[in-house]
């Protein structure tokens, strides 16, 4: 049975392959943050510390968190190296690098996992709705989040709605 | 906080575009037939019976399913258009159709779904892994499924580990 | 048969997902105005504001719009759904996103549309073709608009004739 | 205004490269006669008789045709050419050619015209579209028509309605 | 036979759909100047004078033009047009426009054409090298310049042996 | 000046990298005798037999050949490696390979050639336009064969007029 | 220094993430054999077996491994993870799966690796020349090897020059 | 048997197109410089100094170069051409040029070369994997240059280890 989490702790864990990824994916935790949920974040990079990858994903589960956000860009193995070392579900957010055809090599990289280890992909470089995602997975079990993403969904609407066309 | 359901309630919806994409989607219902979830499959066309995919994407909450699986194809706006209408996870499969770009119509018109509204997309045809996905996220409020989830993991690993290369 | 609407009426709804949509919409809406042909500019987001988009789209033909343009980026389900709620002819222009690998998101998702459900699609980022085809469908019971499209025609290929290399 | 046709006239034209193409549009012929629209059915190609091509677009509107379907494939062109001898509005239906790089050849040449001269163009080999768009354009001076396209989406979703998983 | 044109009659022509492309068009003009090959250029629009354009490419063999260069980008319809209006060699030269997914729109308007009916295609952008390949047709039927572009082709080379790499 | 060749004499080399481009390449080799062309075809390949193709290529002036037709597939070098060792025209003719991305890689390897040295690319596997291309070259300085382009021509539209839609 | 390896020693491990690759795979081992270089090859999942990848990679130096071939589809994390936990040269072959964008995924998810961890990527589902390419790396410390390389090239060159077009 | 090379001899030969590509493959050169590898660059043009090429392609190994490292762009034909004429081990590194589909020209125009013939292709613009690749391979016969490479994982995992998120 689902364990009630206290507030305080970090339920969602995101990594990314570099430093210079957080610009991308902050986004993710300033829209959990918003939501009430609190995050860890930290560079894990598949290929430059694949032992600490390892680590971190072998362990993710006993240290609480219920969900993984991982981003990465080109040859993007993070997320789903990740999630073949654990069965918490993984989020990956495809990063559009600079020298990429369009961004498809980290779509593609995440996305086209084989048959027994998914990754749930976002759009490319939409860490917020990563965030978000892992938000609605966990609201499954927290009605407070799960009044609070709907929240979340009317004030989107009410933005929307409010637009002007000068 | 998470309610418990009981195991013979229809956790999982998998729903999908068209009869015809059955014969991809079914190995949604398997995988999670084999992990002891009930799923209830349906038919329900974005483009061809908008009214319907509405009401089932705002009732769908209320009928106690926790995570919607939806597969289509081409201009695939069945996962997103359910997402923006329900703050369940929705995983989304992009199911490759004949008259297709190899498939790309499929994977971008699901996975890039704008700020705000996630869809968790996952590999080209691979209903399977979107019934694992399911079952993953699950398992975070249900010890037994988590279990089951790596047991199947095991099975999976034993099954490499056991190839022959005549 | 056609009711001739009074020229003030706005014949043609101009809608897209998002304000900063406008920039390359509004191209819509001047080429129909210098037509003569009134229109409705609005926001309306399939995946924020999905109930508006429906009521939007049910309600289209009663308030006399003859066309409806609708604009969308990425995942751009938009110009699909409402052409899913209609049967007034729907023109679908695939906006390109700053995050998107080449655009090929916004075209693949509205044009790939299956059997059943057209959208009369037209090249990226070009809402002005957009409001000429919305023209176009409008002068078929509608002389003196033929007329001035031909004007435009003529005015057209007096510039090409005119262009000087230097 | 809009001269109301007669039944029997051909309001619709349906032209293409060459026969091999008939087999992807009759669809579109199909569906406008289920739907009581008389086509005619031609093979003008832009490229081989490109003379006729002329002809029978500076000929189109004085005929009576209301809406020009056009098919190609490969670098397409026909469906631009027309466009630009009249301004009936012209649908185009991209044809997926066996050495294509997956029908984007066919589908780009089509779809990215210049501002000036729109081509409604329709899912790739999807001519039923193309009849159902040209029928949709007809309606809005036919109210018949209207009713009966009404109808055909009716069934449509009845259809869906009924569709059983086994 | 051939008829050995006069050094100041214009052998080539050079052509594209719109003024703004003649900052990539003029190469062509350029190397072929520094090859003593007189050009002509000129603006014709297959889509928006496609009249002139008809009137052109018939015209040409009889203007004494030996080979045409046609430049044109996103549904790039100019060469192929062109070509199926003559016999002489139509060189088409893809444009990359800004609202193009890569070029790739372009590049395959141009080469895909369909048998029966060639264009000799040059890379994006690449009007330098229709240039050359019209003066390497042309040299065919000229000794002289023949020897010019050997001369050119032991500059390209001795330029690249100098190549200084600090 | 232009040597007028003896209708024996074989003017146009056709050129491929393996033994299994012939099923593609004799379309040329086909439309050429229609037109009275005497070919010379000849297996050559750029990365196995570098030296041949070193040969072939600065020997193909003073063999009298007036135009070479270079077919190749995947990384395709024939074409673009030929016309950097002569200034005759070359043709190239992208093949698609069983196990290509679509027949991008060939098409783009042949097509995208640096400033200096241009290759003249037809569509994916289309060798009988690059026959067509060759005699057009040729026909320059040969009035009879331009005669007999334009028959062709005259033939091909012909049979297009004659085409039924059963 | 380089310690010559006994002729039996199996100095290339060529692994693949499941038995179904190994109808791609093993032309590496045939031509490996061919040149007299033992193999040892074996089912290794990045995703499957995470475990066992990373131990194999962490112990194939120990092991006397010169080389690593892997081959992988779809998100082909094999080649990537491998090289991130050796610094023995890896080289990746991207098999094409069937539900595959044309192997776009499989090639960018091999090559598009970030600075640091190289894989040296060959063609699409060519294991053959993984093979070679293993063999030339070999045979800068293996004289013998370098010849039998060079007489297999010389072989290549001779069945090219011995073509025959019927 | 592999001949231990004197630490100043050049090793590897860095060789591109253009003076242009210096800016990207002077990476290259750097990291084998930081790991104490001598190497040697060169402006070499397939398409422009193609007897160059040859030439240097044939004495490669004579001057005890171990392996060639080639970058180029668009139609990238050196790193192909190089492989094709001599044994060593060929790394080839596309380059992004301006006027590119997104960079798959180069990328497939160096990877998918046919069997027989490999070139070790790396990222694209990643002339630093470039250098990495060859110095593990020179590895295999030079213990120093290993455990230098090891050294070099283990800075980078130790840059990785300090990443701060601020």
């Amino acid at each position: 049975m689902f364990t009630k989490i206290h507030p305080m702790t970090e339920q969602v864990a995101i990594i990314m392959g570099s430093e210079s990824d957080w610009k991308v994916m902050q986004a993710a935790q300033e829209i959990l943050k918003e939501l009430g949920v609190a995050t860890h974040a930290e560079v894990v990079s598949a290929h430059r510390t694949p032992e600490k990858m390892f680590a971190f994903a072998k362990a993710a589960k006993a240290r609480g968190f219920q969900t993984i956000i991982a981003g990465a860009g080109g040859a993007a193995h993070l997320p789903g190296m990740v999630a073949s070392l654990t069965t918490l579900p993984v989020i990956g957010v495809p990063i559009k690098s600079s020298n990429s055809p369009g961004g498809l090599d980290s779509i593609l990289s995440i996305l086209q996992m084989p048959a027994g280890i998914p990754v749930a992909t976002v759009a490319l470089d939409n860490a917020k709705n990563a965030g978000l995602l892992a938000a609605q997975i966990l609201a499954l079990g927290d009605a407070a989040l799960a009044e609070r993403l709907e929240s979340y969904r009317t004030a989107l609407a009410e933005k929307v709605l409010k637009s002007k066309l000068s």
